[in-house]
């Protein structure tokens, strides 16, 4: 258990990530250093590359996550740090190659690594930290830690192509929209979760728990992403506004405002998500259809039933600053704007 | 041991790969087998593209090379089928980003995936194919071979990487060369051989045996390959002949046709390789330059040394059918003309 002081959620204030930030410090520090030391290589472009993403300030969720699992089993040890690294990489991995993907431009509010060092070697990097992730997880030598990514990886990979095929279909449901948040962003919450229990020798009641908190909390997260592109009111979110509306991509936001729709607008939808409508009108028109349905404030109340239950999943845990930290996380990723 | 009769030689006939293919027939049905089921998925596009690579015609030599080791170990069970399958999907999966990376258009005489099927779907397929190679080691459950193989993917990245910053880069050395296709050909060649010791739970000599013959062998098949790119007495290859002229690449024939060439003979390769010369008639130059001095013979004479030392590697091991089959597909390597 940390023996960090926790802040305490002051009465009514909005839900913070300060706790967890708290209550993972010690622990994300000797992950960081993990991070630094294993991007490295011998081709000086690896770890340009990869510095440009894994320095440009990401919040490191998913490696806090098992961290943060770790302390809520109790456990002292410190083989969770390399995993936790080999998560992040595995994330990281992910994005440059979902970059390359989108064709994004932006990615944390600067430009991609795409953009910066092209498709070729920001592929190429994505694979090298992928290998590395595994590497990692070999050194540490657990075949249940090591069947959990894998599997989660070939899930993530799944989901990626499914939202690809899903890319500018109309006819996309909640149900097919949920199936795919949930492979490509929920299987990495919860797997990164689920291997502090199992590194922590908890049972497998336990280690489902954890898994069943970190896949909530996953689909939670995705949901206010994909809310926060249409979210007039939020802050300007990292990966530049719209982008999803631009791409086509079918998030929650855009299914319920086409089912609250009238005709009329159902047209605009069909035309906006087939491409012929991506111009700044398009977008404010596009915001404004989504305000009228509340579909995004829709949106985070389903991100609000998520929360809910990965809070309710780890109730069986002791109270304590890791129990409430994780909590109010999942409150946290529900309220926060950016 | 295989049973199957392996055709001889003829005396004094070029060598062939026969040997091989009859040593390893029954124990690629079961690797294909594998290829096959594990390549599906619930998303209907990945065995779809997956597919389109992995049933068009490879040799399938990485997996082969599994097999083949596992007879010379006197091998008996059936694990290495799950892990050549891995094999194959490690190497399916670097085809696919590397022909996005390059921007082929051909492979093995088709079109290449990521021209069906788009860079992005082809990006994360080769993501779901390098997941599952994982999860089929995970499987097997042998640390070791999860070690041997998470290595080599890290090493095939950082040679594709290196590879990258090399091109365009007249000023490449053989030693550097020499550096990149061991990482990005014989790593996985090496590996995939080496994992046959292990399954045989063979002494750590036998394992680096194994190692050094499918490194070795790597070396000279991938220089081969470059060689057959500027062979004008060579059929077709499937990859498209000038792809590596047309991209700039430094491999060996230029190399040594631009250290033995004439100050003008220079000027060209460097207006070439940095991508000023690209016509039809300049590849035509560049394979007139490079007969002129012998830079195919002399490449494939670097192949036939390597060749040899594959074929030295594994003289400790027993006489027989698989030794002698290994032996001739080091010597086929070097004299085929595909």
């Amino acid at each position: 258990m940390s023996a960090d002081v926790v802040p305490l959620r002051p009465k009514g204030g909005p839900p913070s990530l300060d706790p967890m930030l708290s209550l993972t410090a010690s622990g994300m520090n000797s992950v960081n250093a993990v991070i630094l030391e294993r991007m490295q290589s011998k081709i000086p472009l690896i770890p340009a590359l990869a510095g440009h993403l894994i320095s440009g300030g990401g919040k490191r969720l998913r490696p806090m996550l098992t961290i943060a699992g770790a302390e809520l089993c109790g456990y002292e040890g410190s083989r969770h740090h390399k995993l936790a690294a080999a998560v992040e990489f595995i994330h990281t991995a992910t994005l440059l190659h979902d970059d390359v993907v989108d064709g994004s431009e932006l990615r944390r509010g600067k430009e991609a690594a795409n953009i910066v060092f092209g498709n070729p070697a920001t592929v190429l990097v994505g694979d090298f930290l992928f290998s590395r992730a595994f590497e990692l997880m070999v050194e540490d030598g657990s075949l249940k830690v090591l069947k959990i990514l894998s599997s989660a990886s070939a899930v993530i990979a799944e989901g990626e192509v499914d939202q690809l095929v899903a890319q500018r279909e109309i006819e996309t449901s909640e149900e097919r929209y949920l199936s795919i948040i949930g492979a490509k962003t929920a299987a990495l919450f919860a797997a990164a979760t689920r291997i502090a229990a199992v590194v922590a020798e908890r049972s497998e009641a336990e280690e489902r728990a954890l898994d069943e908190y970190g896949r909530n909390l996953g689909i939670a997260f995705q949901l206010v992403d994909d809310a926060i592109d249409y979210d007039s009111e939020a802050a300007e979110s990292g990966k530049g506004r719209g982008d999803d509306f631009r791409e086509g991509k079918m998030t929650l936001p855009v299914i319920l405002a086409y089912a609250r729709g009238t005709p009329d607008e159902r047209k605009f939808w069909e035309d906006a998500i087939a491409g012929f409508c991506t111009e700044d009108e398009d977008l404010a028109r596009a915001v404004e259809l989504i305000n009228r349905h509340d579909a995004v404030s829709a949106t985070r109340e389903r991100a609000r039933h998520f929360a809910q239950r990965a809070i309710d999943a780890i109730a069986g845990f002791p109270a304590g600053a890791a129990r409430s930290a994780m909590a109010q996380a999942a409150e946290f990723a529900v309220a926060r704007r950016y």
